[in-house]
């Protein structure tokens, strides 16, 4: 027998095989192509990249981007394999045993994996009945259980609404933990807290480039943090966890940022019309939205589910997932595709009317 | 004050930034670009990459081309970013409190700090006066102190040197525990384990494109193991953790690893030619590699690597490290690379003389 770390086995296997969606609206990526101009750039550096050096100057590069952009020193700047590697090392600092950590429910599921893998007690505070997080009653769980860290995703996946600057703020002034703000849908709506940071330095911000800036499949998010605590976390990561291609990338992308505020824009607008058009249908319940997806409930949630699987369109659906039961998340694609969605939930509507 | 996990602090930080060398041997990096072949077809397949979606059957396509190299069913493969990150993984499976983990010493660096990251107790097994491994001692060791994981580097960074593949058998025979064959440099000289996989289900072979196949910069790395020990360790794995862009550029390598024949060929060619001109060198002592790397020992090693670092050659000291006290370890570059830093150390010791 394999003397496994206690728990591990416990621990759940992920799956991540798709099918080959018609309209793929189930992971709240970008249902868009780099633009153009950018495409062209983040080729033409591919083709110098020393693929046989390890990364060096390509990770101080991009930090120093991002520095500038948040007018904060490089050394409150570092990178993750996705904010998914950032989540998971914060949870690993502030983990171990008998540390806990305080997280909304329902929000990103991982935040209890990567709980569990840190061995750490995870927390849930329950959302209100609209979803809406009660901020004093998240502070007083935090202060309670003298958690490590407390982690808000603003705004909320799945739920999609938005926790106020100032909301942010009463968290921040009354804990003294570690507080991880996860703001991976934060350009479609909200105002980022990144500017509360040099104020509160047990404060972190958490970005990614995989939603607003379409880039899923090259794994990179940021941390902005404080100088003392990024160098902590720092200790927790690998030298060498990113790779140049991705780095790189993501350099040119970040310095063409303009260039994404119309599809961004685009993608808002989308939502604000998906959501006036789910609302004419009555048996549906859609939530307000500050990202690119909006989360609908309806009573036989599995059925229509079936229905737009069978049509070639993929959703992401909760099973039976706590407070989730018979949700459908669905992320705004294009135009054209967000019509065909619509046109599928709205016919198998009528048909039980 | 924030409530780090215990022990943290005493983890190192890591310094990876990097002169700019003239010649740079201390990463025993491959000192070649991509062969324009594979460059040409890497540079078409990054073209149609869907950057804005999440990996998917990338990860699946790679595997499958290494289990059919090894004629191994899929369910044996993963991979990680860098062998680095498989390495990590499998100290956190296998680690934990009171789980110790056993590696010769001088070995690959990381695997204590990895040990200590995973809150396992490392347990360092000194190897020969010749750096030779006893692999008795190491069987003993691994048993007295009921090891959780064993690991061999093989051939042995930073020593050179190889185990045969009758002890790496031995050891698989004569414990219980997981064990794994770390074959970083394994293209370079000796014999895979990976063919011993199907009769000790304990056994792990960690390989990496970073050195003969020329992409540090990519960071891949894959892991060959039992199918349930391969699922356990994927739960440790966030998922999507590898980046498409790197995905597609090892799948074209691996596809086209017949073109880098030669070069290792010609990176073997070279470490002969140098052992034997570094022999000739009385002052010194070469030790005999089966890697892309030598390791060198003089009385005045600090004093020779501050007299290349003066030349813009950077070769890599060990300092006080145990056991490599006065060791420069130098990687293989071009011939004329070699040629060059031949030629320093040879006029350095004919000054001594």
């Amino acid at each position: 027998m394999l003397k496994y770390r206690a728990h591990l086995s416990e621990m759940p296997s992920y799956d991540v095989t798709e099918r080959d969606w018609q309209v793929k609206v189930n992971a709240n990526e970008c249902n868009l192509q780099m633009p153009p101009l950018v495409e062209e750039r983040v080729m033409s550096r591919m083709s110098y990249v020393a693929f046989n050096r390890y990364p060096n100057t390509e990770t101080d590069s991009l930090c120093e981007q991002i520095a500038a952009a948040f007018s904060l020193p490089r050394e409150n700047v570092s990178l993750g394999n996705g904010s998914s590697e950032i989540i998971e090392k914060l949870f690993y600092c502030f983990g171990g045993r008998a540390h806990k950590i305080v997280y909304p429910q329902p929000s990103f599921s991982m935040y209890a994996i990567y709980a569990k893998a840190a061995e750490a007690v995870g927390v849930p505070v329950p959302l209100e009945e609209d979803y809406s997080l009660d901020v004093e009653k998240f502070v007083a769980a935090v202060e309670e259980n003298k958690a490590s860290l407390a982690v808000v995703c603003n705004p909320n996946n799945p739920t999609g609404n938005l926790l106020s600057l100032a909301d942010i703020e009463y968290i921040a002034q009354n804990i003294t933990c570690a507080f991880l703000v996860d703001e991976a849908y934060i350009e479609f709506g909200g105002e980022s807290a990144a500017k509360l940071l040099s104020q509160y330095p047990n404060m972190i911000v958490a970005r990614t480039f995989s939603k607003a800036y379409g880039l899923a499949a090259v794994r990179m998010g940021y941390m902005l943090a404080d100088a003392g605590l990024t160098a902590m976390v720092q200790k927790a990561s690998m030298p060498y966890h990113i790779n140049v291609l991705s780095l790189v990338t993501a350099d040119i992308v970040y310095q063409m940022r303009q260039e994404y505020q119309p599809r961004i824009q685009m993608m808002i607008a989308e939502r604000k019309r998906m959501y006036e058009q789910l609302k004419k249908i009555g048996v549906l319940t859609v939530y307000p939205s500050q990202t690119n997806f909006l989360l609908v409930h309806y009573d036989g949630a599995a059925v229509l589910n079936d229905r737009l699987e069978a049509q070639g369109i993929g959703v992401r659906s909760f099973g039976n997932a706590p407070r989730l039961e018979n949700c459908l998340r669905i992320s705004m694609g294009t135009r054209e595709e967000n019509d065909l969605w619509l046109k599928s939930i709205q016919d198998f509507a009528e048909e039980r009317q």
